[in-house]
């Protein structure tokens, strides 16, 4: 039943150079220093995997192929909106991304599809040690790695997964789960839209953590919460099944989603939201919550425009997205 | 293109017989003589069509068979509010009734689909002649027939056509249309709702002046202004499907009565409303114009229950109208 609540799995390192300031502080001239010694210990390292790699340098991208990669979480909002002196290093199959000068000189993020928090930190693992074995990191006995934000000294972690908790949300359950979560040392916010709203019900939940606690207990905490969550968004679903307005609402959404000719990213989100939850419940057999999970990412403004390869208005981007949709579920 | 604009045609004639007072001044008895009267004098005219109608006692009928009537425009609101000592014949196919002792001893209308006035009071005509011919109609050679109200006055006629118009209520233009038309004697209202409301844009329009007017002029008279509201409507449809969203109102609407397991009466009379748009402006070609009548007919609260064959609560019944909708749809 994961794959019914968990979307995707996601590991954070964030790292220093120990002879570099953080980048804040950091001359331009150091900024380019680091992006080329993290590039070099990566591509030059032992591993089969740095040929993968690409080196992107954000000064070259456009706004829209930034927000992209935004949108994908690849990087951080923060990361683009000052690109002066920043980069990206981008796994060819979208899975890793490293940013470089970003808060910390080094953020490696690996996202993976479906509840797999013990397969990305292997592989986050695997491609920090490349690195540590040429470079020398920021790291004290006692401190841990050190970062430029005090909540990341440690194991300079954060491990999340995405959840898909339309029934949960509607229960009105989220409110005390966000509370007791703060309790043990979790946060859990809205995954897509601003600040804490939760469109299209989608939820990360992650560690909060990172001093004092290892990596393999961080994980271990989470996925323990994670899976409670689960069994209760599942136990609640069976519930909200037994209404016939909940069929109804599953069935419109996927019939407006097939039938509209406009349709902005906020409805986009909630109808495949309800959608997938139709897939999960069986009342929708022909469609694979995969393609919904893909959906949900592609039809966000800028990735959309990067898939169709043109830049649009928004209601030329609302009439793309209908159509986009449209394309795919009939 | 007239089919696009008009539904229907109806012609009321109100009668009263000399020898009996006003049905609100008569007593049980006398109501039961002139229901016997009527009857004998249709059913043993020299007329094929006697031997189609059915003599129907309301005091047998049940509310939902009486309220079913009503949202068939069969018989008024006020017939079935004391069923005492009234009646109706009914012509089989549901296009003649005659209502006994509403507010005139004899309230006959013809219903036909489409825009037919000449062919609609031509049949009601008939019946009238055959009346005649057995009964003694209150004739007065200045004021014409006598009628309670005095507004009947004259030829006792009300003629209307039943129109469609989403678009001029969407410019909203119907606002000066109303005003105008009282300014040519006639009356343009909502015909589904309560009041003046205009539940999925389909609108009344009949003629106000029965005396001092002749039968034919003021069918000349309302066909003349129903041809100009047509070509208005058309007009306004023309620059209305310019826009993006009107196709996609018109496509989610269908999307959504394909879809949805539970639907209100007015939902599913302003999504009708807008895929007969859709199938009229070419956007929809696997749905009648005439199956969409039919439909804003029979999801009516109590011919769907008739239609059914069960009393149902209000929850059922949209449960099983939006299955009705369903099934007819997909």
């Amino acid at each position: 039943m994961d794959k019914n609540v968990v979307i995707s799995t996601r590991i954070r390192l964030a790292r220093n150079l120990k002879d570099y300031p953080f980048p804040c502080k950091l001359s331009e001239k150091g900024r380019e220093e680091v992006n080329d010694k993290v590039r070099d210990a990566l591509i030059n390292g032992n591993s089969a995997i740095a040929k993968d790699f690409q080196y992107i340098d954000f000064e070259n991208l456009t706004e829209t192929m930034k927000v992209s990669l935004v949108e994908k979480h690849l990087v951080s909002p923060e990361f683009i909106s000052n690109t002066s002196g920043r980069a990206l290093l981008l796994l060819n199959d979208g899975t890793v991304g490293i940013m470089l000068n970003e808060e910390d000189h080094i953020r490696l993020q690996v996202i993976e599809k479906g509840f797999c928090l013990d397969k990305a930190y292997d592989l986050a693992d695997k491609i920090d040690t490349l690195l540590d074995e040429r470079l020398n990191f920021a790291f004290d006995s006692k401190l841990g790695y050190l970062t430029q934000c005090p909540t990341n000294l440690g194991t300079g972690m954060r491990a999340s997964v995405m959840l898909h908790l339309p029934a949960l949300k509607k229960s009105g359950a989220m409110k005390m789960l966000t509370t007791n979560l703060g309790k043990l040392g979790l946060t859990i916010r809205g995954a897509y839209g601003e600040g804490s709203s939760s469109q299209g019900a989608v939820y990360q939940l992650s560690n909060q953590v990172s001093l004092g606690i290892s990596e393999k207990s961080a994980i271990e905490n989470l996925k323990n919460i994670s899976e409670q969550i689960v069994a209760q968004e599942i136990k609640q679903r069976e519930t909200l099944l037994k209404s016939i307005e909940t069929k109804d609402t599953i069935m419109r959404s996927l019939g407006i989603l097939k039938t509209a000719y406009i349709m902005t990213h906020r409805e986009a989100v909630d109808l495949l939201s309800n959608v997938r939850f139709g897939i999960c419940a069986g009342l929708i057999d022909n469609i694979n919550i995969e393609d919904i999970n893909d959906l949900m990412t592609e039809i966000q403004p800028a990735t959309l425009m990067t898939i169709i390869g043109e830049a649009l208005s928004p209601k030329d981007r609302d009439i793309k997205r209908a159509e986009y949709l449209r394309n795919k579920l009939n």
